[in-house]
């Protein structure tokens, strides 16, 4: 093997791509098991109510109904795998009690023998419910003498407050100083494919599978034998193909799986229950909407001294990722500028309102909104190029990270943001200013950081398993799951150019399988091509390693002389010493047969370190005045990803993040009124379409991360962090409006104009 | 962990019945896979036929037909595991050719959107054949000027002469030389569920999937992988729950797998073919019949000086297990006494008859027939008990094996036949004869060796992993091909008793999947138990091992000093120094964010032997000399199968085997007319029903194998290799006749006396 990349680096087609064209994939909604029962949820109509009874008799009596349960057969999964770390956090994860706190928040579920007779026995189902007083506003909910909608003493889920440096000294040092407050929408999923589709089906001999489209098959694996009392090693979730998640199939859905389950336990049968695209919009998680107070003091020549952030986070009803993302916030906050004084305080706040959870970038999208809105103001009032502003600031290579401790091993924000510059001729932006009637065009800029995985805040273990077969090919096992950005493919190149193959001799299955595959954390915080690819090269040494040792004893050769290459085993000084590697493996395999071994490798373990992803937006916008209509007429950006092993996928998903960036910024978000979303389908929840999207340039840079397999980072929940304010700061240049609430729709802006 | 035994030893409830029992379990017959296209196969009419043009125009156009195939289009496969250990041997594998070689050789297949249309659109192919003429009998076969089934040569699939001593001075030196022929008939496993079903899904990304009841998922990968070209890594067997295989299911069916696969990649769907009935009586493997020429010389005190055997196996139109089943016959005939002088050759060969192969035996229940009838004969002429006679010659402890070189560790022999003598009351036999009206009673014994495994003779590699989730439970990952003995079951008690687990802290899956499992050589020569739970226990240990050395870091104590025991891991000496087995896994896993290590171990590899199992049969049989009825009054059998991991298990193989060795003895038989099968079906084809079959005591005996996992060997085809003989030594005590022809119908004893 050379040192020249043959596979990585390269743009090959995805494992599962024919498949996927052709209609023969089957994704979680397609799925059908024999003898499947269907199941619907009841949900409640209230946003804060106790149940104080549930008759089910009517239902029961419903000649096609097989089983119902209630949520006093069920727990609920209160929190995220943070918790999962003591036995006591563990316990406290399952809500055993009889209140709903949100509209939506399910009471109990049927199992019948179709989808009309299950739906028909809902309405049989009679609940009786002592409304409670509810609060839908965090920043009320937060105030003494509000409704407590979980415990005794007040409605805070988490609560963080980090300081570094002196705040007020900062402050006092500085030149100027900034403040100003932003507020977030509630931004849906709304993947392709609804969200919550499942079978469980649970057998009389103690064992309980589910296909679910989880990102991570072995933590949902965990969470249902905890909530069913089941050894670990009972329960097995395999993995559908998946049409997108984005955080929104992270572990559980609320109700789903555990609702899913117990008709199953019941029924003896196994139960599929999809939500409909409208229970998919009220009743599973969003992006939490955040109110935030930003405080900076700038020199004049631009060096941050002091910044304060104070966020408030809308949890709604139940506390799923209170603490993950609220942590994120403040490490994107605090991270993406070395500045000496910094204090961040959060308070993740419960309310009578639908699920937030995760949703990619992960409180990022958030913060960065805030933070790179204000940097383009005092970029404006100091006079200071926004480029220059942040080249000035960011936090690069040999830094360390305040919070974790580690050092910058990788920094291509320069980089991102000088060729995304020029791609977009910052430069001439100026001169391209147009006012065209009402029409008014402007530019804007930011950048961004982002990280790979988790692996200082919460348990983040990957593995995988290479196995060699005789003819070379090899199967790589691993419990990585692919949403649709192809990570799986992307392992199997990372296997491929560990172990000098051709990429077509490598074989991942589409669908993991807790049953057979390695504890891997799964697909979340951008990781997979980083700690997952670790694993897998890891995996790969290790057989390769193990392949060397062989062949050393074979050609009775020291190992160290020995090389793979072209499908031979060869004596670097002396090539015609060598063996075909499958004859190798044949040998070892099936003719010696004493020996009969299968060359494999196992890793288990987390990834060195969490490597830092930098991101650079730049957009031109034309607004129109007499309406407030924003159109993105050029958009380029660039991201470092450390080493792009499949460039296509990257640029998939650049393009991907930033159109939901777009929405973001522009037209998305859940209105609720008295706890109810008033616009739980794609009519009136606005998401982008095609013909609103402008084209991107997405733009690749290579800072090769030590830590990384060939030097990768990730890339996934980058590419939408900082969408909604190069946006925001476009049409801030164009019309010198600066809204600061998203999304930054029509209607605010005419009435800001 | 102490050596007392706590799962290993007891009976446990296999993990899968409770579903096989409320009929979850699905079987291949079972199968549905969504979209799904339905396959039937054309067969030849004629024995030998060449073919001269297959027109398939009208089929193709038949509406609701999707894709047809032909034998111009797939290769035939000819061989088994054996001849995979070379580039050449697999080469040879595969037959392309236009010549049926017997009635029912597959010609084309066809797959349509239903059965029935199918069915109609065979009669549409339309065939043109040039017939050649035919061999039926192998003695014929074999002669100058035969018709040549396969080679320009002859009719021999395999030949094979082992001389041991001096044959004909052993001959001189004896003072009595005994000499008889023997025959077998062509016996059909007829399982409860029809052998052949599957459903090849071929996906134009390039990979195979299979659902196949295999017992050698891998080995069914090499074959389909060779077969089609595609890597090894792209081709994917799952075994689906099967109903019983007893070697029919061993690798690849005829023309099944193959056709399936080829109409699958034609009309891109998955396709399924299941046999029928019939079908599974005619184109599919049966036990080769034998015909047999023993001449043994013995001294005055019964002691063997010479054993000359000579084979004729009748192979059919392919020469799967040509070499294999000819080769145990050899082995169970040389090694079951410890003659200095022997001579076994055997001849297999090539007829126009249906196809024979693998079936529980593998030749041991033929050769046993012939030695265990003349031994009765030579006990019988010199006045020597039967029983004595078997414990003077029987090659046990520490004796060599002749043919692999290895020493025998383990010998039960003694006590089985002791054991099942004491039982049966041996001594008593002459005392209870009856005659009563036409009615005699007789009383019979035979001894038998079976080995598990072939590690001498065949590439026989195992493998397992071993995985511990954080809650102490385990998941245990191994392709071990579980056709209904609960061979699974077996290994989850290994690997439970390896680590201090309760049995049902360990979890296996039901479907072995050559995607996520090493290699494992598959379910047969009674192996499983034996070289799988070897692999198994070594699996075990090395996880085993990792946890203690985890713990010694953990507890800052010497690896040495811990013990694992109820859950904890504690020091030997000082037990207040102790951790929960979950704890410390939990804090591995989970809680040490630096860690992230499931505890795993791997292993593959061969078995170190091939260890001998012994039993013993005795059996009481009442002959109606007025109608040649015979009925069997009392059984007893007594095998050493080293250590009965799960005795109930062990009890359902002993019995399960010896009824149908007890059909093989009486009724059972494929009877041939010019090539064509007169009897493919249940009211022709006679099995015993339970009305027939006498209460069996079945003794287990445990002469623990060194080698063994707790010191189990196996037992599954040792079963009924005995029966035929101590059925025909039981007649012959009862009504003097001695029929050396099987099986031993009622004709053919009413026709002797």
């Amino acid at each position: 093997m050379t040192d020249k990349l043959s596979v990585v680096g390269k743009s090959v087609t995805r494992f599962d791509a024919v498949d996927k064209v052709t209609g023969k994939a089957k994704y979680g909604i397609d799925l059908k098991v024999e003898g499947m029962l269907y199941g619907k949820i009841l949900r409640s109509p209230y946003p804060h109510a106790r149940v104080i009874k549930i008759d089910t008799r009517r239902a029961e009596n419903h000649p096609r109904v097989r089983a119902v349960t209630t949520i006093n057969d069920v727990p609920k999964i209160t929190g995220a795998i943070g918790h999962l770390m003591t036995q006591e956090g563990r316990d406290h994860l399952y809500l055993h009690d009889n209140i709903v706190r949100f509209i939506g928040d399910p009471i109990a579920a049927v199992a019948a023998d179709d989808l009309e007779a299950a739906q028909d026995a809902l309405s049989l189902i009679h609940v009786e419910y002592e409304e409670l007083p509810a609060v839908f506003d965090p920043v009320e909910a937060m105030k003494d003498g509000a409704p407590v909608i979980h415990t005794e003493d007040n409605n805070i889920a988490f609560h963080v407050l980090k300081e570094i440096g002196e705040l007020d000294q900062g402050l006092e040092e500085t030149d100027h100083v900034f403040e100003e407050r932003y507020y977030t929408s509630k931004q849906k999923h709304a993947t392709m494919e609804p969200t919550s589709s499942c079978v469980a089906d649970y057998s009389q001999n103690g064992r309980l599978s589910v296909y679910s489209s989880t990102q991570r098959p072995h933590v949902s694996k965990l969470y249902l034998a905890k909530a069913f009392d089941l050894p670990v090693s009972k329960v097995r979730i395999i993995k559908p193909y998946t049409g997108g998640a984005f955080g929104g199939r992270d572990y559980l859905i609320h109700g789903l799986e555990i609702m899913c389950t117990s008709l199953s336990m019941k029924s003896g049968s196994p139960v599929k229950i999809s939500f409909t695209r409208e229970e998919d919009f009220i009743a599973t998680e969003a992006r939490h909407p955040f109110i935030i107070d930003l405080r900076f003091g700038v020199t004049d020549d631009g060096i941050l001294k002091a910044m304060e952030m104070k966020c408030v986070m809308d949890v709604g009803g139940y506390g799923a990722h209170a603490a993950g993302v609220m942590t994120n916030a403040l490490t994107k906050g605090v991270l993406i500028y070395k500045c000496p004084n910094i204090t961040f305080e959060g308070h993740s706040v419960y309310t009578n309102k639908a699920l937030c959870g995760a949703y990619r970038g992960y409180g990022n999208p958030q913060i960065n909104f805030a933070i790179e809105s204000l940097m383009d103001q005092i970029a404006e009032k100091l006079g200071i190029d926004a480029v220059e502003l942040r080249l000035k600031n960011y936090r690069g290579l040999n830094e360390l990270d305040p919070l974790s401790g580690q050092r910058i091993e990788s920094d291509g924000m320069t980089e991102c943001i000088e060729k995304a510059a020029e791609k977009f001729d910052w430069i001439g932006r100026e001169k391209r200013k147009v006012a065209n009637g009402t029409k008014r065009t402007g530019t804007g800029m930011c950048c961004l950081i982002h990280h790979s995985g988790g692996r200082f805040a919460i348990p983040d273990p990957a593995a995988a398993t290479v196995m060699f077969n005789s003819d070379g090919s090899v199967n790589l096992v691993t419990a990585a799951a692919d949403e649709g950005q192809g990570n799986r493919t992307v392992l199997a190149q990372i296997a491929a150019e560990t172990l000098g193959l051709d990429y077509e001799q490598v074989s991942i299955s589409s669908e993991p399988d807790t049953d057979m595959t390695p504890f891997d954390s799964g697909t979340h915080g951008s990781r997979q091509t980083y700690a997952g690819g670790i694993a897998v090269k890891r995996a790969a040494e290790k057989a390769k390693d193990k392949l060397l040792d062989l062949a050393a004893q074979h050609l009775e050769a020291r190992k160290d002389d020995l090389r793979i290459g072209d499908g031979f085993i060869f004596h670097v000084d002396n090539p015609s010493i060598n063996i075909l590697v499958s004859d190798l493996l044949t040998a070892l395999q099936f003719e010696d047969l004493s020996k009969g071994i299968q060359v494999m490798g196992t890793s288990t373990g987390v990834a060195p370190a969490v490597p830092t992803i930098y991101g650079a937006n730049f957009a031109e916008v034309e607004v129109d005045m007499a309406t407030g209509e924003v159109r993105i007429l050029k958009f380029v950006c660039a991201f470092d990803v450390g080493k792009a092993i499949n460039p296509a996928h990257v640029e998939g998903q650049i393009i991907g993040g930033e159109v939901t960036g777009m929405g973001y910024a522009l037209t998305e978000g859940l209105i609720t009124k008295d706890g109810k979303i008033m616009n739980p389908n794609f009519g009136d929840y606005r998401m982008l379409r095609a013909c609103d999207v402008p084209k991107i340039d997405a733009i690749i840079v290579e800072s090769p991360e030590p830590s990384g397999p060939f030097g990768a980072k990730g890339v996934g929940e980058a590419t939408n962090a900082g969408t909604a304010a190069v946006i925001a700061n476009a049409i801030y240049d164009a019309v010198g409006v600066r809204i600061e609430d998203l999304p930054l729709s029509q209607e605010k802006i005419l009435h800001s104009l």
